[in-house]
């Protein structure tokens, strides 16, 4: 099979990914800095489900599978000739690159998340690139962006796959055919970064040939996959905290501790989601679908269903009986938009998405309840605020307690 | 009048600047790494023009003119707090940001130089929004930024003032209207920079209300300005090595030489040109005429004329009688392209340009002539190749000699 980096795998999609991966046979060489963990200690907050080490993740899976996956411990970003020396030697076929900062909250949180995000993400992507061009390698960068660079204002509609074809009027007026990278509207200095790696892939593919997918991805929800239900120690992280926590894993904990669903502005803000089996999936798909030397950058949408926030916060109030609360929002974001994806070229290849009702009690139970014990409440409330003038949401009196009055959390899609 | 930061101002176009603002009342601070004068001696080379250090130039500035201009030495790529505390306590009215790698063949010359321009140049200017939003300071940020981001492939139409309207089919085919930033086609590393740039600015005017005029410049030429003729010490540098030597800057110096003008390719491509008399007024114009808060980012065009390489080639020898001759090209860019640029806002502000006819046999006399002794024929040769293909023409043997045969130098747009 398949030599595959795969970069930010101890994280919630890599681990996952990477273990698949090996499960389908591929030499898999994880290559990550730890920094997530570290991001944690540094917030005080952990992961709900109790993670175990790269090095007991590793040993578990060579136990349960018999395939061996190997742990390289670089920071893409920082460490340029470690990078350069690994991409050189092993000389992979494919890299599957999910090593960013990818929380939108704790990327606005002050200068130093900030500088930190902006930096780790666009360097750590272009010494990526800059490496595969030094080492004459043709390998295959699949690279995890977001859906949110498409802009969450409302298009007026269908968001197509990463390009759109448009009508520019020339000196005489006449209309020209253009298809042009979807115009970015990011909406955090997270969304910014993965703009940001948009202009370097496409530029790279030109350059130098560079094969690159680019999976502009929804918000990933679900945390076990069929892999890292093998061995206890190969579980996968749950985030649920201010910054990290995406919008589902925060009301399920809001559910399990008894707290009210707390839902920002009018909660009309609508966001895609996809569950982590099917990135998993789609990556396996992505893999085996590579563009051809020359190509255009090609890009993905790997959604499977769109909700509004209410509509989300009302499907989790069914599920677990929990009460939902309406407060002010920090984000600098419309107050509603209309989104709709194509997901058309995962449809295309057999992808049959676990959509939110298929799945959403397996997590409450497996999860959400399982591990109730483990909720840290200090944890919940988000810190971050878009702006200045959204600060004042987040200054509130804090109106949350278990007898059902609203704090001001984030809604936390957390990415 | 006002108090202005000028980032980059020991530079080619920063210094000039930094002088007409001063001369026009303004309070100006220079703030600077010093770290083209590091390239230069990193690259054994200097600039024809025998400039002076930092403090003799602002010496004799303060004896010709009585006006005081400061100095500041940070990296504002790597030192964030520096930077932040300046902008802090100075508090300035307009910021003018040249502070960045600015030539394509350097940033294309290997990993080192491609990731030293992108860090520099992205960190950099994120730094300074960022340091801007964490003073809560309303400032007036002028960037200069590149033509090279609308691409060098010929748009097929006049080239509008960073935005493009377009039309869209909505779900139904009815075309709507939207506006956009013109989709970008950067042409090298550093080009790049400067189309992720627009995006930083395009985020932060979004979401801080921070101010921004971004300047799109074509290549700048010529080297003195009325402000610094007026003492030996403050004259302007002129580059014309290999790596920042901007295609005419070359010309001029193989004329003094008596080498052949080396044309790349065809000479097909098309470059936008301005004198440096007029970056400094055009810059002036900006300042004076700021957006609002709330706006989106002004972005204008600055440029004087568009000019194909071989139609410079022959103006040159229409001035100095040098012979020319076309060369392998060693950049990855299409052979022809055809380029109209729209300069309407700065024609509407009263720019009268200098064009190439008015003003080159000066730039002749006045600098190629005069310092022809200081040239360093070692230097004129190009080093930097695109990419692996475009390598071979930099490797040909080189057939450059004062008996007119070419050697493939690189036609040095160098910006
Ligand atoms: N989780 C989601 O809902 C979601 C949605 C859309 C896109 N994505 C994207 O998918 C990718 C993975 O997301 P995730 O949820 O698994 O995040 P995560 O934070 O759990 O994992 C990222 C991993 O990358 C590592 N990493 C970060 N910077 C690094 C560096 N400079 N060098 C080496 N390793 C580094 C971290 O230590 C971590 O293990 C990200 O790029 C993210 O933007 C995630
Ligand atoms: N010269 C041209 O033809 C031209 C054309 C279009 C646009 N521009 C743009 O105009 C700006 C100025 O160009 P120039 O020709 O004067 O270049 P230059 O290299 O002569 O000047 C740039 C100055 O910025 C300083 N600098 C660079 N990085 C810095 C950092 N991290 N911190 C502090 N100072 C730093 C350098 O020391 C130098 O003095 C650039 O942004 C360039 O891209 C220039």
């Amino acid at each position: 099979m398949s030599k595959i980096l795969v970069l930010g795998g101890d994280g919630f999609c890599g681990w996952p990914t990477a273990l698949h991966l090996s499960y389908l046979g591929h030499d898999v060489v994880i290559v990550d800095n730890l920094s997530r963990r570290r991001i944690d200690a540094e917030m005080g907050a952990q992961s709900l489900t109790p993670i175990s080490t790269i090095d007991v993740r590793l040993n578990a899976w060579r136990e349960v599978s018999g395939n061996v996956i190997r742990f390289q411990y670089v920071d893409i970003a920082k460490d340029y000739a470690r990078l350069a020396a690994l991409v050189d030697t092993e000389r992979p076929d494919a890299i599957v690159h999910f090593a960013e900062q990818r929380s939108a909250p704790y990327s606005m949180r002050g200068q130093v998340e900030k500088r930190y995000t902006m930096d780790n993400n666009v360097c750590g992507t272009h010494n990526l690139l800059v490496a595969l061009v030094e080492a004459d390698l043709d390998c295959h960068v699949v690279h995890l962006g977001t859906m949110g660079v498409y802009g969450y204002y409302g298009a007026g509609f269908e968001i197509p796959e990463g390009y759109l074809k448009v009508k520019v009027p020339d000196d005489n007026g006449a209309l020209i055919d253009r298809e042009i990278l979807f115009p970015t509207q990011p909406g955090s200095v997270y969304h910014l970064t993965k703009s940001v790696d948009q202009l370097l892939f496409q530029y790279y593919a030109h350059n130098d040939g560079v094969r690159v997918t680019d999976l502009h991805q929804g918000v990933v929800w679900g945390t076990q996959t069929q892999e890292t239900r093998l061995h206890p120690a190969l579980v996968n992280r749950f985030d649920y905290e201010g910054e990290y926590g995406t919008v589902l894993n925060r009301f399920l904990v809001q559910a399990a501790i008894g707290y009210p669903l707390t839902v920002h502005g009018t909660g009309g803000q609508t966001r895609a989601f996809i569950h982590v089996e099917d990135t998993v999936r789609c990556v396996e798909l992505a893999i085996a679908n590579p563009p051809q030397r020359g190509d255009r950058v090609k890009i993905l949408n790997q959604a499977a269903e769109t909700l509004r926030v209410r509509d989300l916060a009302e499907l989790v109030s069914r599920f677990t009986g929990a009460v939902v609360n309406f407060v002010p929002n920090p984000r600098e974001e419309a107050a509603e938009n209309d989104l709709r994806v194509s997901n058309a070229t995962f449809r295309g290849l057999g992808l049959d998405p676990i959509l939110l009702t298929d799945a959403l009690l397996t997590e409450t139970l497996e999860i959400s309840d399982r591990y109730v014990d483990r909720v840290d409440r200090s944890q919940i409330r988000a810190r971050s605020a878009w702006n200045k003038s959204r600060r004042a949401a987040l200054e509130e009196p804090d109106r949350s307690s278990p007898a059902h009055e609203a704090r001001p959390n984030d809604e936390g899609e957390g990415i």
